[in-house]
């Protein structure tokens, strides 16, 4: 039996051949991957966003399989577009593998990313394939503003609601389970594997008026912090207003953590967060609080902290850092 | 005296918060980095394209400044939209480092990145910062094709000249003279660590009317294959018509090799290289050769080769490949 073909071997232009013409299109892309640039028609200005996922920091082969990788890759970029309140629509790779790697696991990986990337409406515009000691996933996704304004992470105003759209807890608590080397609860394990933003929700958010929106990779409270700042506001969360999903309870239980740690400061479940207008969120969006003005009372010994839940400090609300440096945004 | 403070000890967030206010901006750039996207005004379609540099394989910290790398990156991807016939506006970066990398290398990259974006007339238009074991960079460039049609690969008719824009070989030359230990000849050396792309002539060859363009990373006769494979044609090239810079003759002549050879099969030089309609290219493009029609005689023993040398196949024409194996397009 002969050992499986590794990228190496057949070389990155050998593999390209191969991949190129499997490619999904779509009418607004004017030039496909294989020349020097791809060509995309846009009806308004271009959002676009990257995010690089290396191996042993945002993933391992031992606990994800290629096509959960693939999915990932797609799922958490195309999840900043959304963010934006405008239309994802094509989004490019640049790909770096040791030479080791198999074929029959790059074929895997793509099939995840065309898988996801069909669901989460964007094509595969582009991209480049090089040697590295580690696989490193440096993707940028590209969106469509069309007529919409972007909905930016400064515009909550004092008395807007703050509302939530996707599940969260879910990716941190089954990375608590994968790192104690289980491989459940399944609901939690595999939002790990690829978070499920809610796509087109986004876009929903925008025309309903949205004032500000991000979505929630870091952790809720330290991204509303992100809101918070960059809005110059406080925002206020209630604890009781979110639904902690069955999976992250058990994950809780199991390890004499408290749920709600999960749903507050977990990262990379990539939900929404926006701010609306008191009253007027969508459907399917769960108002979890609410946006307060900045403490402007400068006397006073102890300043409200500018994200707080149920009117007090979080302990542990800062978010994830890729150097272990905890943010003090 | 204290130790150089590294991006570990700093955090992403912390380097971003320092590096973000000093970034050029655009009149095109709508919203800047810091969102979860940036947003860009375009006038026409969008020309996207990515290259991922890496550590050990596409640059040499020893080899080259902080700076030189910077500038390599922006270099490297801006030729990628020269090499379309419309106009470069800005680029997003991927950077993964490791925790121990200095803070006074990272400003330095910064530094060189600003520097050539400035130079190629691009501004930065976001990016993210992550860990890794070694660093690599992740650029995707941004084009706008405004009302010109971009120029393709496959548009080459026989009758055509082949032109080039920019010196070819020094870059090659300049990595022959850098592995075995030499620091010169400078103009050799430094084209390695920095193409030099030639920087607004992809729109005028496009305005010329170019019918086939790419920018040469390959070396000129692996990336004139890529022209004549995807518009079905052959080229030949004369040896007399180029230009061999005195510090490709001087590396030739130390190390033995024919100085033809970096002009013809050398990488990394970035220079551009078109067709045009006969007696077209414009003022600042070499003719160095001509498009023929394809090989039809399949009766014949010996079949044309695509690309040849006055009338002959080259040995070791075949291109650079990030895994080592040879490109048999």
């Amino acid at each position: 039996m002969s050992a499986p073909e590794t990228l190496g071997e057949r070389g990155e232009f050998g593999f390209l051949a191969e991949l190129l013409p499997r490619l999904a299109s779509s009418s607004a892309l004017l030039l496909g991957p294989g020349d020097d640039a791809a060509v995309l028609a846009l009806q308004g200005p271009l959002a676009v966003s990257t995010d690089t996922l290396v191996e042993g920091v945002h993933f391992r082969r031992e606990w994800s399989s290629a096509r959960d990788i693939g999915r990932k890759c797609v799922a958490v970029n195309v999840a900043d577009i959304e963010a934006m309140g405008v239309t994802p629509v094509a989004l490019v790779l640049g790909l770096s593998a040791p030479a080791d790697t198999e074929l029959t696991w790059l074929r895997e990986f793509y099939a995840g990313m065309a898988e996801e990337a069909e669901r989460a409406g964007v094509v595969l515009a582009g991209g480049d394939i090089t040697g590295a000691r580690d696989i490193t996933l440096a993707v940028t996704v590209l969106g469509d503003c069309g007529s919409r304004r972007p909905v930016t992470r400064a515009g909550a105003q004092p008395g807007d609601d703050v509302a939530v759209c996707g599940e969260l807890g879910l990716a941190g608590a089954g990375l608590s389970a994968l790192s104690r080397g289980f491989r459940s609860p399944r609901a939690a394990v595999e939002r790990q594997r690829c978070p499920e933003p809610p796509y087109g929700q986004g876009v929903v958010a925008n025309d309903a008026g949205a004032h500000a929106m991000l979505d929630v990779s870091d952790g809720l409270l330290a991204d509303l912090d992100h809101i918070a700042a960059a809005s110059g506001v406080r925002i206020d969360v209630q604890r009781e207003r979110f639904d902690i999903p069955d999976a992250v309870r058990s994950v809780a239980a199991a390890t004499g953590a408290d749920p709600a740690r999960f749903v507050l400061t977990g990262g990379e479940d990539h939900a929404l967060a926006a701010t609306f207008p008191a009253g007027t969120a969508p459907d399917g969006w769960r108002v979890v609080g609410s946006v307060l003005p900045a403490d402007t009372s400068h006397e006073s010994d102890e300043a409200q902290p500018r994200v707080s839940v149920d009117g007090r400090s979080f302990d542990g609300a800062a978010g994830w850092d890729h150097f272990g440096a905890r943010s003090s945004r």
